[in-house]
């Protein structure tokens, strides 16, 4: 059985990612929560990953660090479930979403970071931050008018390209940003699958919260 | 034939990954070069990408941005050239390693920018500059160490993996940095690859240098 090491679910939102996807898989998994807040927290997660971070897979002797490596890892390991889209160009294009996501979109990330169990808070506004904004909304009228009838996902079933977007839509949430209506319906649906519904339950119960 | 549009050769290190990728599959394309440092650089950009940056790969109609996405699309569309290692397994760690370089590395970045020409520069150092360092130092000796016999690519045949380090390779050549011998092999094997020889050579006759 796999085991996912991932840290405080208020917070980390590159854990959410691959737990998301192991959910959406129905795949029985091994949860190790390191609380990110201690001061031996740093010393935990060294012991777990030389990089220093989580999420990590451990999957028998084999350990997979870093959010998207552990989504590829597996979308091989459970082809019928088709976290890539089939066709290689739509793939091609969900690849590059979630690499853009991967290591883009700092200005959002810093000034709406995500704080699952906060509701109508202020962000700090800049021209980067709305520009990021603008960004992901772009992505997802783009996506969804262009390759899918109807259906609620961005490709028309589950990818890792809505788990890499789950965290967004948190904040989106949190930060009571404006969206157009097409956005507004897929921040409700992603939010509304049983699997963030049980993230929720569970940031809410954590009783650890940063300074 | 595909196009790869790219920024400078003498800075741009994501450019450079599937730039070499390409140059390695021995796959002939196109090249289209936006220069980094005009005014009209940024609207250039975009309308060649609405994500606002470069490498993106022109494929027909298909558009792939982001330097990871384009190599696992290479890596797809010639499988024979086994970009990445054929172990499930193995192929994960590369995954990991290659996501980890994708996002993370700030500190290595932000004081050791890519700048081929230069040779001889201090950086400034710092923990975290030293810690990443120490990190691509342990990832290089642990992955040549376990999992190839003898070669100099990480992973036993060149992969994305190395495509990922070779910026940090010219990087670590212009800010001399102290290497352990094996990874200073490695530093050596990669800027002696012809293809490598071949971006030097189009960095040094470029004109156009940050201000």
């Amino acid at each position: 059985m796999f085991t996912l090491i991932i840290g405080n679910k208020n917070y980390s939102s590159w854990s959410l990612r691959p737990w998301l996807v192991l959910k959406m898989l129905d795949e029985p998994f091994k949860e190790q929560q390191i609380d990110l807040f201690l001061s031996d927290t740093k010393a935990r997660i060294l012991a777990a990953n030389p990089a220093g971070k989580v999420p990590v897979l451990v999957d028998g002797k084999l350990r997979v660090w870093d959010s998207l490596a552990i989504c590829e890892y597996l979308a091989e390991c459970f082809p019928a479930a088709r976290l890539w889209p089939d066709d290689a160009k739509l793939r091609a294009v969900a690849r590059s979403i979630v690499a853009e996501i991967h290591s883009g979109f700092e200005a959002l990330r810093r000034s709406l970071s995500m704080d699952i169990t906060l509701r109508q808070i202020d962000y700090e506004s800049s021209p980067a931050v709305e520009a990021d904004i603008a960004r992901v909304v772009s992505l997802w009228e783009e996506h969804r008018a262009s390759h899918i009838a109807d259906g609620d996902f961005l490709f028309g079933h589950f990818t890792i390209a809505d788990a890499f977007f789950a965290p967004i839509c948190t904040r989106f949430q949190t930060y009571n940003v404006a969206l157009p209506p097409a956005s507004q319906a897929y921040v409700r649906h992603i939010l509304s699958l049983p699997a963030m519904q049980e993230w929720y339950r569970a940031a809410e119960l954590e009783n650890n919260r940063r300074a």
